[in-house]
C-alpha cells in the first residue's frame, strides 16, 4: 500500500510508494562528466568574464587576473538588470515591474576538474563566505527584498556551464515558494511557539531512521515528505532565520556537512547531476523566531516529471528512510574526477 | 530590460526576457516520434490490461474485446490503491494516511500512430466525455476529495507508453497546487465579487495581444504571467467551477478548440512533448462563483529547468504576446504521424 505524507512546513502531500520502492540501481543514471574545452572560469580567461565583483586572493594578486580561490562575477547573460527603477504598474487587472535584480556567479574553484564535492572542506567554506559577503552588500540595495543562492550541477540540472558554480539571483520581490514557507512555519509557530524545524531536528534526532549525517552543527537528513527521491536537508541545529547570519563556526561545519552529502551522494547516485537551494529568510526583515534557514539538495534522477509542474502532485518513488539509510551507510572515499571519455 | 509579472490568481512573480526572447526555432527541439512495437493499448492486447472500466463500442462489441473507440482501464502499475481505508495517523509531528485512490488511463483511440491532434474532432469529444463519466462515477466514492486528469505527451513530458492516452488520479486529499489556485481565487471574489476568470476572459478578448484562438465557447490564450514558455489556456467562456458539469455544447467546443490548439502547437513546435492539466473543482464541493475550470498546456521546450521545483522562482524566455502571436498566425494543415525511421 503506497502511504500519503504531508510536509509538515508547507502542507503538500506526497504519494509514497512503498510496494516497488526504487533503488538507486533502478533509476536511469547519467553521470555528470566533465567534457573539456574553451573555459570562461579558468584561469587565464578573466577577461572573458564581466568584471568581477568579488575574488578571494590568498597570493595578493590583481583584480581580473589569475591566482584567485573564489571568484564571483556578474553573469553575462543576467535573467535580471541591476540599473533602474522598479515602477510598478498595472495592465489592466495584472500587475508587472520591471526586472530589476542582480544574478551573480559564483566560481567555486579554479580548478575545471573539481566538484563542489572534490574541494577540501576549507575551500568548501570559502564558497560559503563568498555568498555570505556578496549577501552583506547586496542587502544594503533596498530594491532587492530576496537573495536566491543555489547551485546546478550537470546538464540534467540545468548547468550550461560545467566548471563547478553556484548562482546568486537578488530579486526586488520575494518568491512565492519562499513566502509558502515562511507563512506555513509561522502557522506552526502560531499555534506551537516553537519553531518547526527546531522540533523536526529534535524528532529526527530520536527517531533516527532519515538521518544521513550530522556533526556538531547540523544534522543532515531526508525529509518526512520528500518530492524527489534522494532529497535531502541540512539544517543548521542552531535556530536562525538568515543564512548570512550565522557564526564562522556555522559555515565550518557546514562545509563539512556538504562535502560529506556530496561525497555519499557521488557514491550512492553515481555523480548525479542535482540541484542545491539555501533556503534563508528575506533579506530586509527581522529576524524570524519561527523560519529557520536550511539547504535542499535534490539529485536529479527521474528524467522527466514535467507534470508535476502542472498539479503540483508529486510521486515519490524512494521512501526517504530508504533513501537515507542508502546515504547512511555508504563507505566514504575521496572522490575523483569523471572526464568524458 | 526584462520583466516581472504577476500571476493575478496565485501571485506567482515571473521573469519575462523581453531582450533576448526565444522563439520556436531557438528551442532545442526533441520532436515526439513513434517507433512502434508491442502494445497493450492496441487491438487484440484487451487482456494485457486489466480489465476495462468503460469503453464506447459503436457496434456494441463484447467487454475486453477489440472494436471500441475510447477505452478506460486502470493503471496496470498505479500510483494509489483502490482497496481499503485511509486511516490517517501522526507519526511523531508528522502526518499520514493509506496511499487509497484510483489511477485510469483513458486510451483516447484505437490507431497507435494517432496523436491527440489527429483525431477528429467527434473522437476528441469522446474522450472528454470519457473523462466526464469517470468522474461523475468515481465522485461517488466519499473518500475521494480530488479527481486529476492529464495528458503527458512525449517522452519530455513522462510519457511512458506511446499510445496517445490520458491518465485520471482520483485522491483522498485536494492537492495543494488545486487549493492554492482556489484560495487565490477566492480572495480576488471576496475584493471584487467578480470570477478573476471570468475577469481575465474579458480583458484579454479586448487586449487581443495574447489570444491564440477562439470559438463560441472557449477563448485560447497565453497567460500573462506564464511559467513556461508556449504555455497556454483554454478557458470556457461560461463561468462553471466543475469540468464535468458542463453542457453537451460545450465538450463540443471544447474538443474544436483543444483540436485547434494541438494541431498549432505541433506546427510552430515541431511536434513537441507537452503536459495537458484539466484544472477542475474538488469534487465534493457544491458549485463555486469563484473558480472557473479551465485546461493548461504546457509544452516541453526547455530540456531542463530542475531548479525552479526547488525555489519556485520561474524565468520565461518567451514572452506569452510573442507566443500567442506565433501560434494564432500559424496556418492550420492537417496533421501528420511522425514515425522514427
Amino acid at each position: 500500500m503506497p502511504e500519503l505524507r504531508k510536509d509538515p512546513i508547507v502542507g503538500r502531500w506526497v504519494i509514497i510508494s512503498t510496494d516497488r520502492s526504487k533503488r538507486p540501481q533502478d533509476f536511469v543514471r547519467e553521470s555528470v562528466t566533465l567534457k573539456g574545452g574553451f573555459c570562461p572560469f579558468c584561469y587565464g580567461n578573466e577577461s572573458k568574464t564581466p568584471p568581477e565583483v568579488l575574488a578571494y586572493r590568498p597570493n595578493g594578486s590583481g583584480r581580473d587576473t589569475s591566482n584567485w580561490t573564489v571568484r564571483v562575477v556578474p553573469n553575462k547573460f543576467p535573467a535580471l538588470g541591476i540599473e533602474g527603477t522598479l515602477n510598478r504598474q498595472a495592465e489592466g487587472m495584472f500587475d508587472r515591474m520591471n526586472g530589476i535584480g542582480a544574478h551573480e556567479v559564483v566560481i567555486e574553484t579554479p580548478d575545471h576538474n573539481a566538484t563542489l564535492a572534490m574541494l577540501p572542506e576549507k575551500r568548501i567554506e570559502d564558497v560559503m563566505w563568498a555568498f555570505r559577503d556578496r549577501i552583506l552588500d547586496l542587502k544594503k540595495d533596498k530594491r532587492f527584498k530576496y537573495i536566491l543562492i543555489f547551485k546546478n550541477h550537470g546538464a540534467a540540472a540545468g548547468a550550461t556551464l560545467e566548471h563547478s558554480h553556484g548562482q546568486l539571483i537578488a530579486l526586488p520581490i520575494v518568491p512565492k515558494y519562499v513566502v509558502e514557507e515562511i507563512e506555513g512555519a509561522k502557522q506552526y509557530f502560531l499555534y506551537k511557539e516553537r519553531c518547526v524545524f527546531c522540533d523536526i531536528i529534535r524528532q529526527e534526532t530520536e527517531a533516527k531512521t532519515r538521518i544521513v549525517a550530522e556533526n556538531n552543527a547540523f544534522l543532515t537528513v531526508a525529509p518526512y515528505a520528500p518530492r524527489f527521491p534522494f532529497e535531502t536537508w541540512i539544517l543548521p541545529r542552531k535556530h536562525e532565520s538568515a543564512f548570512e547570519n550565522s557564526s564562522s563556526e556555522v559555515y565550518e561545519n557546514l562545509a563539512k556537512a556538504l562535502k560529506n552529502l556530496l561525497i555519499r551522494a557521488d557514491q550512492v547516485l553515481e555523480n548525479p547531476s542535482y540541484n542545491l537551494v539555501i533556503h534563508t529568510a528575506p533579506v530586509q526583515e527581522a529576524p524570524m523566531d519561527h523560519y529557520h534557514w536550511h539547504i535542499e539538495f535534490m539529485p536529479r534522477l527521474t528524467k522527466t516529471a514535467g507534470f508535476e509542474w502542472g498539479s503540483g502532485f508529486y510521486q515519490n518513488p524512494t521512501p526517504p528512510e530508504e533513501a537515507a539509510k542508502y546515504l547512511r551507510e555508504t563507505r566514504i572515499q575521496a572522490p575523483q574526477p569523471v572526464v568524458a571519455k
